[in-house]
């Protein structure tokens, strides 16, 4: 059962072109804060703000060790999202392939 | 490619679950504005302005015959988010894959 909140939040965390960029270099592997900011036209406050959403929404966690935050992404979070979409899809594509057989016994 | 403010119009639109439910409903066929209302805890003209932000997305499109206006599902505004979402994922999975794969060489 998918949880509602979760994916309001889930997708709230996806709206944000940084956010999504983010989450592209972390699919790659781990990244500490400073590494994920680097290829971003953005302050590393704003970074750490859009980190926090990301954690909100359980798409990224991080770890501090020392001095140094790493964050690494929670392909779980990713799947509660693409489950969702993917179900709606297919719901309608089945529904057009019914339609599809239907209109070819009737010729 | 995947346009980023295409991308960003359909998480957004993704991130209501009044708007979730509507595309649940939308996605086992066409509706009438009065149909995707009925089922729904709120207003008429609540139910309006989310439909706004659907289509705005992309992710529905409708068509007034008289004075009744039917909505339909996009598919291919769907897919794009899913498609999205399964990189990333993918792209992780991957990479775990290649790591245990290295670790079980090192044993």
């Amino acid at each position: 059962m998918l949880n509602q909140s979760n994916l309001d939040a889930v997708f709230h965390a996806l709206t944000d072109p940084g956010r999504r960029r983010m989450l592209e270099q972390l699919s790659r592997g781990p990244a500490t804060v400073s590494e994920l900011a680097a290829p971003l036209p953005m302050s590393l406050s704003a970074v750490v703000q859009h980190l926090q959403v990301l954690e909100a929404s359980g798409l990224v966690r991080s770890e501090k060790v020392g001095r140094v935050r790493t964050c690494r992404i929670e392909a779980q979070a990713l799947s509660l999202a693409e489950q969702w979409i993917n179900q709606r899809r297919t719901t309608w594509e089945r529904r057009l392939d019914r339609l599809g057989e239907y209109l070819s016994r009737k010729r």
